[in-house]
């Protein structure tokens, strides 16, 4: 057992406090001791932080990264004027389809050191560029070399072979294809929209999952508002993702349910959609996580300082609720306690910011200012 | 002499193609071959690109980089909805003055080397948070150890201590303060907005700069539309910044004289002020640089892809112009044809992305994308 101690924390963001001169202990990658820099015991390493400020690692509740294949065209066609549609997901299956386990994985293993390397210390990742029982067998099983936090989204979009049978498809994803991703996967999700698929879909696909043990998640209100969140609120859903296009009564059923809002903005930077409003959620007491939905198509960031920047730049939040989005607000989205703040106890996930301030994330946007990541 | 080939370059971006499966030599800091990867001619040391894109060093031709203190509460108290005023600048004036050339200089440096690391190999430094004969030439003489793109913004604002004889400031800015100021700067600058200096006195400050052999910038259309613009067309001005407010007749005296226009977007971002329009200036002819601004104020980003990337959402910009403006538009922006464009003969100041092509700095916002600086 070595005990490290990191002390000169110029700012240590505590859940209820932000506390100046800090120090802290770790231990087998637990927290074991927080005080005042002045008072800090012996440990057997130490790191010196100098004056920065300290935050917890960010839990990044939403990823697809098990693919392959490049959109950098559309992309550029997009800024050119044309509008997105759920259905460019569809050239990212064939190209999935087609690559290697050892593509998907070194793919996806390069993205988890990239948001790593920018403050990411707990990631989720989904499948659903497979589409077939073994395509999105393997990519669970893939994803789950990387991360415990592995999503099975056989309901991304229908696959162009089952474009005339959708209840076909409904019927594959909730049978033989849920039985091979099950054992990979902590999560399910569906995408609910237009395009995707309609709340009865996704009642029955979620139900399905919950039925297996894996706990539900959704994408909802990304082109449109739909029924979806009030299906993921009365589903008890940890989360549904998006949440830019809401009603009043899916804020009033977001605040009356323990399901989580987590919001996407580097999909309405990269499709030039409206942000959601974030503060009309915190205002209705909804609790509200940040995530960067890093994936190919909607949103190729993997940066959850940017998507701070951003929150506070057009979404209504402080920064101080942007960082807790981004930490606190993702563990609260995938129902952990052990992660997401510093406090006793938990895990030793950590971040230094070369800044005497988490201000600085949005102060500074662009800006890499991660300074060294621990956990 | 050693001469260094790079080869494998997946896409070299050179000022009129974008070549695939590019290499080039460079000798003693100056490009001396380019052409295909499969012809490159033997070297003294080589660096493999391995497929990732080669471009230009980018140009950051607008910096306010020699400062003390701090504005992290005013960016709180902004993004809470405080309007941004031009006055802000008086208190890190206050704390340039009473910090020692050491601290000046240790800020800068770690500024600029923050700036290198994302690519920028090219940067202008302004004084302006002096003020005094004294403050205004150590700020340029600390400058011209980082940079030779010194310029001397006596006129950035009018300090406290003449608020009441704002014609004995101009007087100052042109006479004993431009005399120390002088050796030390090669351009003269000019904040010609509301709140800091009018079109009279505007043209009073620049032609006693040209006639001290200091080549014309000027600070105009940041919060509105004034006579700046043409004042700054008419004394052949490299360049006038902000460019975010501009009428009919502006963009027709851009389009015909030879002045850039050099547009901030982290100012906008920062200041949740609307984008400058790229589109209609590049519509008209005009060239179109990009810059970072980086201020403790309006704008404290040093990133030129954070800046690329806006450009593009919310400035009208394919990647390509963007990236364009980022490198040769800055070079024209300090009239330099050494820099800023991959051509043979031409300074080798170089950045090879991690990543296909330059597209992925729009594509990927936020991401550190910046592989390696050469030059």
């Amino acid at each position: 057992m070595t005990a490290t101690l990191i002390d000169n924390i110029g700012l240590l963001v505590e859940p209820e406090r932000e506390r100046p001169n800090a120090a802290l202990v770790y231990d087998a990658g637990l927290i074991s001791w927080i005080g005042d820099s002045s008072s800090a015991p012996a440990a057997d390493a130490r790191i010196d932080a100098d004056g920065r400020c300290v935050i917890p690692g960010f839990v990044d509740t939403h990823s697809h990264l098990m693919f392959a294949g490049d959109r950098t065209d559309e992309f550029v066609s997009r800024m050119a004027g044309r509008k997105y549609e759920a259905g460019g997901i569809r050239s990212t299956v064939t190209a999935t389809r087609a690559a290697s386990d050892e593509e998907l994985l070194s793919n996806a293993t390069r993205f988890v050191a990239e948001m790593r390397a920018q403050g990411t210390t707990t990631v989720e990742i989904k499948s659903g560029y497979g589409l077939t029982t073994l395509d999105e067998a393997r990519s669970l099983a893939l994803a789950r070399r990387l991360t415990p936090e592995t999503t099975y989204l056989g309901a991304h979009v229908v696959p162009l072979e089952y474009a005339d049978d959708v209840a076909g498809y409904v019927e594959l994803v909730t049978g033989a294809m849920l039985d091979a991703a099950a054992p990979h996967a902590k999560w399910i999700d569906v995408f609910c929209e237009a395009g995707a698929f309609d709340v009865d879909q996704a009642r029955t696909i979620l139900t399905a999952g919950i039925a297996r043990g894996l706990g539900a998640r959704m994408h909802a209100g990304q082109l449109g508002a739909s029924g979806g969140v009030r299906l993921a609120v009365e589903l008890g859903a940890a989360s549904v993702d998006h949440c830019t296009f809401l009603s009043e009564s899916d804020i009033d059923d977001l605040a009356a349910g323990s399901t989580v809002a987590t919001l996407l903005p580097g999909v309405e930077f990269s499709t030039r959609q409206p942000y959601p409003d974030a503060r009309r959620l915190l205002a209705a007491g909804v609790t509200v996580a940040l995530a960067c939905d890093c994936n190919p198509g909607s949103s190729f960031t993997s940066s959850m300082p940017f998507c701070i920047a951003v929150a506070v730049r057009d979404m209504g939040m402080t920064p101080a609720e942007a960082l807790r989005a981004a930490t606190a607000g993702g563990a609260a989205a995938l129902q952990r306690d052990d992660i997401g703040t510093i406090a006793v106890g938990n895990r030793a996930d950590l971040v230094i910011l070369d800044a005497p301030s988490y201000v600085h994330l949005a102060y500074r946007p662009g800006v890499p200012l991660v300074s060294r990541v621990i956990g």
